[in-house]
């Protein structure tokens, strides 16, 4: 049992007087809470740069935006590489197990905390949207909206299949050492970079692998016929996995990975999605990509109709690109005007100026 | 340099008087020469024993089937686990990097070995697909028809990425040694176990996956919420990963996809498909799966592109199945009627009774 929690968490703007202009971000399994600031280990610009700040679709003169790193992450929030204080040592593989509805809990006691009574929108992609899933079914009456992107009910068999991959392959690698690794001066940073690397290609479309690298070289004129990375894609992928472990717990990522596995919002409601949502008045701007294979458009269209059957106000836009799931993280247009006029709308139905 | 090669092989039915009956089945990835025989090591039926036999579609009561271990392979023709005579110790690494090429011209010295002016037909799935193509580019004259099925002319950016992750969790693995793990009684286990359930995942389709196991839980009734394998994908996935490792050699993994990620027929041909195949009097029956997304219709459609341009006899089926990749090993009736089909006209044109 975990007696406290660490909560860490940034924010930008202002809470205006009446604390009606709140925006709750939750990430995604491998972001942060700098979601637009400066990350201390990479030193790169946060993972919504782009979506966040003066005159930006959430307008930091307009909107108070709290992100905070999810329960069992790595980067201040309670997760697995933090002191048990019974023990003395990192919880390690003794963090009990969490679940999307945990994170969640966290981030409402967090709310209690800065004293928001209600967020104007709950929003976030991937892992992200799960929780934005979560919050609008266990607290419908603390969001006004919620936008839900790339995102799915449950996780499918496929990418529970994926995780397991990964799992497996942190899990395999000795340095691991049962996830006891915090004090030995080691730690798996090849079976992590492997999970890393597996992960990637599912975040990006067969059309988007294509494009960027298609069959090229990587700085060299003929094929080495080596285990080199003759490829750009395998150097790229190398790159990822490679950067990843630095700035990334492996036990974090087997806890925040399982929580998305056990995600299945319908079963904690009969198997009923709609029930998840009964009574609701929340207003829901659902958002999916067109060639995300790993939460497919299908997925999202499952919430609509759970959102449409229990009558909740709910837009949904498949947006037109060959991104892949990544799409939720770069600067895709369509995706900026769909958020954008949301937020702009619904503003005004809660008459933020 | 390699001096001299082992060639494993097996034959069932028998050669007719005039050697016009001879189909040679090229293997997939981690397939073996026992087509139809009994797998010594794993005990299991071959892995096309439903299409071969007494009145199958491969009748060896008609046809002389050949069937080779690909060079670099683990099941007796030269491989990295072979003794190097110039060393006295296994090549592992250095062993010569492998082609589909080098395949195909070593399948062709057991040709002439075996006294076959030319096959009947040649016919292999996915990388024996691979094959199939380069033997009708590289040896018209050889092949009277061909049948490569769910395969491509060259591998995509998103195949190469995951192979590129299972090698590196081959080579991860500190059991690996370099590749020179054969003498030190340890061999990467875990890695090519990773590398296994990796490839695995893309042989699925997501439907088939969610049909065969969705989120269903295994041998309990409520999850356990730990890192034991609740889910039955992720318990299939282990033993996928965990038998593979006593049949395969992690070396001949890792020269074999390479094979693979090389294989650009229109590149060894000024980037021009159509001339790889041009002049070509072989009849060509290609074969996709719709549900493929490793090996998509797509691709094999590109091949019958560059086949119509070069004015060849080519018949071209998409199969719909839900499958995936994997259908081509399995007893999929409309595989079966196609080939069937495609095997009886030809056997008409030939003059085999």
């Amino acid at each position: 049992m975990m007696s406290d929690i660490s909560m860490a968490y940034n924010t930008y703007g202002t809470l205006n007087e009446d604390k009606s202009n709140a925006i709750l971000l939750c990430h995604a399994l491998t972001g942060d809470q700098y979601a637009a600031s400066r990350q201390p280990i990479t030193g790169k610009d946060g993972w919504w740069s782009f979506m966040i700040g003066p005159g930006k679709i959430l307008d930091t003169d307009r909107y108070f935006i709290v992100c905070s790193n999810i329960l069992g992450g790595c980067m201040g929030t309670t997760g697995p590489l933090d002191i048990d204080p019974d023990t003395g040592k990192p919880y390690g593989l003794n963090l009990p197990m969490i679940t999307i509805g945990d994170m969640v809990r966290a981030q409402a006691l967090l709310q209690d905390y800065l004293e928001i009574p209600d967020w104007f929108a709950v929003m976030g992609g991937s892992m992200g949207g799960m929780q934005v899933l979560q919050w609008a079914s266990a607290y419908p009456e603390r969001c006004f909206s919620a936008v839900p992107i790339a995102t799915a009910a449950k996780h499918s068999a496929q990418n529970i299949a994926f995780h397991e991959v990964g799992r497996q392959a942190v899990m395999a690698d000795p340095d691991w050492q049962g996830g006891n690794y915090y004090e030995s001066g080691r730690k798996p940073r090849a079976g992590l970079s492997v999970a890393r690397m597996a992960a990637h290609v599912t975040y990006l479309s067969e059309s988007a692998l294509h494009r960027k690298f298609g069959r090229n070289l990587q700085d060299r004129e003929d094929l080495t016929y080596g285990f080199d990375a003759d490829f750009q894609v395998e150097s790229y992928l190398r790159y990822q996995g490679i950067n990843f472990v630095d700035r990334f717990d492996a036990n974090s990522y087997l806890y925040i990975t399982r929580a998305m596995d056990y995600f299945d919002l319908a079963s904690d409601h009969g198997g009923s999605l709609a029930k998840a949502f009964a009574g609701t008045n929340t207003r829901f701007c659902v958002v999916s990509f067109s060639s995300d294979w790993l939460f497919p458009t299908s997925e999202s269209k499952d919430v609509v109709r759970a959102l449409n059957a229990a009558a909740a106000n709910v837009s949904f836009v498949e947006i037109e690109t060959d991104k892949g799931h990544d799409a939720f993280l770069l600067e895709t247009p369509e995706m900026l005007t769909t958020i954008g006029g949301f937020l702009e709308s619904t503003a005004k139905s809660r008459g933020i100026a």
